[in-house]
C-alpha cells in the first residue's frame, strides 16, 4: 500500500524530495516524525498534532507491547484510532529498547527474552512476534526486528549481530499477514563500512518497501554518525524511502537530507523541550537561566508557534521552575515547531532547487 | 471599578442570578472559579481558559508570592499580562495557606511571618502588605487578610482569630491604594453562629465590594459547612457580592446558590481530575478502574469537552496508568466543563424562575 515518488533532486548534494503515500494520507519528504511512544507525543493531545501538522508520527513498540498491550489497542481499532491521531503511524520493533535492557535480556537466534522495565513480567520478542504486534498496532509503516549492538561492541560482534539482523529480515518479511502494512528493513553494521555495505546490498534485494539505517546514535562520537549516514544512504536503492533512525540534532537532520534521507525520527525535540531546552532561529535557549526571570520577550521572535505567541520567557521561566504541569506542553509545542518548520523550509528549498547544505547548517547555528 | 446587580430571585430559596462588572468584563452569577494556584490554572493554557469560558479565575497570594514573587509579576504588568488570561481574577489574601504552616509561622496583632514551604526563606504578611501584594499583582478583586483558626479550635480562639480578623479588615480598606482594585472582606467564626453573626453584622459595615464567608471546609463535617453557610449567607449584604471560599463538591455548590451565595472556588475539580476522579452526569468516575480497560466509552456522552468528543475511557485509562503527561490536561478540562456546566445551568434556570435545589442535588447524585 506505501507508494514513494521523488519530485526532486539536488544538483550538490545526495538530497531529494519526495512524497510517500500511506493509507492514512500523504507524507511530504524529507520528514521528521514525532515520537509518541506510549500512544502519545508526551503532553500533547490529538488537537495538538492536527495544528503542528506532522503528517507521520512514531509509537514504540516496546513501551506499547508492555502497556496497554498490543492486544488491548488491537481491540480499540489500532493505535490510530486508540489515540485519535488520523496522520500515519510507524511504529519500531521494539528491538532498539529490548536491546538496551542490559542484563534483562536473553538473546538467541530464535529471538529475544526480556522482563518488563515495569513489573519484571517475561516476554517474548522474535521477528514474527514484532510484525505480529505491529500488525495489531496497525500502523502503516512496520519495522524489521533487527540486533543492535552497543556503540563500543568489537568488529566480531557487529559482524553477528548485522548477520542475524538479514536473517530476521527475511523472517519478517515471511511473517507478514497484512499487506496494507508497509514493511521497512534495517541496515546494520555499526561504524563499519565494509558491514554497512554488505547490509545494505543484501538488504535491498529483500521486498521491503523502504530501508533504514540502524544502529547510529548509540555511543558513537558525532563525526562517526555523520561517516556512517553519508556512506550508507547513497548505498539504499533509488526508489524507497531511506529513514534514519532515532537521529538526531538539526544538524544531523540537515547532513541526513544532504545525505539522501527522507526520514528521520529523535526524541530530541521532546525531550530536551520537557528539560528546559528550546531550539530557537537564534540558538539553543536554556530556559532555566536566570537573564530569563524579567524577559518579556517570546522564546522566538520568529517562531509562529502558540507558546510564542502568548508567552514571556519570564512567564515560561516560572512554569519550569515551579515544576507547573503547563510547561511541558508549551515547550514541546515550540519544539516541535521548530523541527518541523525545519524540515518544511527544507522541503520548500529542494522544490526551487536552492536546497544548500552550509545556508541550513549555519541556520541551526551547527 | 466592582458593581454588581441582581437579575432574578429565586422565590423559593435564597439563590440570585446576578451580574458582577470588573474592569475585565462582566462575570455571570452564581459562578464558579477554576483555581490557578501559580499563576496557571494546573495544566492547562490561555486558549484552554478561553475556550472553556470561566469568565474569572482565581490566584493563590501564599504561592505568588514566594515564586516568582509579586514584584517581578508587577514588572510584567500583573497576573493577567503574566499568564495572558483576560478574564477576571480574584486573589485570596495568602492567609489561608499561611496559617496552614502549623509550626512554621509566629503571629501576632501586626501580622504573620512564616518561612517558604519552598526554600525557608523568612516572609512577613500583614494586612497592609497582603493588600500591597495584592494590588501589586494586579487582580480584580483582592481578598483582606484574616486568620482562619482550624475546625476543631476551641470557640475562646475562635472568637479571638474573628475579633482579629475585623481589625485586619479595618487595616486592610485603610492600606488600599489602587481604588480599581474591589476588595472584599471575610466573614469569621468557625461554627458558632453567633460568632458568625457578629463577624458579618460588623463587616457589613465597612465599605467593602463584596464579602466572603471564610474559615469553611477547614475539617468541620460537612453537615456543618451546609449550617454555617446557610445561617450566614443570608445576614450579608443584599447588594453585594457574596464568596464562600474554598467549597466545594457539585453538592456544596448546589446547597450554597440556594444560601444565596454568588461565586465559589474550590481546588476539587482540578485536583480531582489530576487523581483519576471524574465528574459526570451518571456520578464519579474513577478512571483507574479495571472496567475501563477495554472501555470505548467517552467519560461523558453527555459532556461536550474535547476530551469526551475525542477520546474512550481505556485511552483515558492508559494515559492515567502509564503517568502521561497528558493525561492531566485531558482530565481537567473535563471536570472544568462539568463545574462550569453545573453553573451555568443554575443560572439559566434562575432566569427562567425553575431553579430546584432537589432537582439539581439528584442531578449531582448528592
Amino acid at each position: 500500500m506505501l507508494t514513494f515518488e521523488i519530485l526532486n533532486r539536488a544538483s550538490t548534494s545526495h538530497a531529494r524530495r519526495g512524497r510517500i503515500r500511506t493509507s492514512h494520507g500523504l507524507i511530504e519528504t524529507p520528514v521528521f516524525m514525532p515520537v509518541g511512544t506510549a500512544a502519545s507525543v508526551k503532553s500533547l493531545d490529538a488537537r495538538d498534532l492536527e495544528e503542528l501538522g506532522p503528517e507521520v508520527i512514531l509509537g514504540n513498540t516496546y513501551h506499547l507491547m508492555l502497556r496497554p498491550g498490543s492486544e488491548l489497542i488491537g481491540r480499540f481499532g489500532g493505535l490510530h484510532r486508540f489515540m485519535a491521531y488520523t496522520g500515519s503511524i510507524l511504529t519500531d520493533s521494539g528491538g532498539f529498547q529490548v536491546f538496551s535492557l542490559e542484563g534483562l535480556r536473553k538473546l538467541t537466534e530464535q529471538g529475544v527474552q526480556f522482563r518488563s522495565h515495569i513489573d519484571g513480567a517475561l516476554f517474548d520478542l522474535s521477528p514474527e512476534r514484532a510484525v505480529a504486534i505491529q500488525e495489531e498496532l496497525g500502523s502503516d509503516i512496520a519495522m524489521q526486528l533487527d540486533e543492535c549492538p552497543p556503540g563500543q561492541a568489537p568488529k566480531e560482534d557487529v559482524a553477528v549481530a548485522m548477520q542475524r539482523s538479514l536473517r530476521w529480515a527475511a523472517r519478517c518479511i515471511a511473517a507478514r499477514r497484512r499487506p496494507e502494512q508497509a514493511l521497512f528493513g534495517i541496515v546494520q553494521g555499526g561504524t563499519h563500512l565494509d558491514l554497512r555495505a554488505e547490509s545494505a546490498e543484501k538488504l535491498s534485494a529483500m521486498p521491503f518497501d523502504g530501508l533504514a539505517i540502524g544502529g547510529v546514535s548509540v555511543g558513537e562520537a558525532p563525526a562517526e554518525i555523520e561517516r556512517v549516514v553519508a556512506h550508507c544512504a547513497p548505498l539504499l536503492p533509488e526508489h524507497k524511502p531511506r529513514y534514519l533512525m532515532g537521529v538526531g540534532t538539526p544538524a544531523d537532520l540537515v547532513r541526513g537530507v544532504a545525505a539522501g534521507v527522507d526520514m528521520f525520527d529523535c526524541v530530541m525535540p521532546t525531550r530536551n523541550a520537557r528539560n528546559g531546552m528550546f531550539f530557537t532561529s537564534q540558538g539553543k535557549l536554556a530556559i532555566k537561566n536566570v537573564v530569563h526571570r524579567e524577559s518579556d520577550l517570546p522564546i522566538d521572535a520568529a517562531c509562529p508557534c502558540l507558546t510564542c505567541r502568548t508567552y514571556s520567557r519570564g512567564y515560561l521561566r516560572h512554569l519550569y521552575t515551579a515544576h507547573e504541569i503547563s510547561y511541558y506542553r508549551l515547550a514541546t509545542l515550540h519544539n516541535l515547531t521548530y523541527y518541523l518548520g525545519l524540515m518544511r523550509d527544507i522541503r520548500a528549498d529542494l522544490a526551487r532547487a536552492a536546497f544548500d547544505v552550509a545556508t541550513y547548517l549555519a541556520r541551526v547555528h551547527a
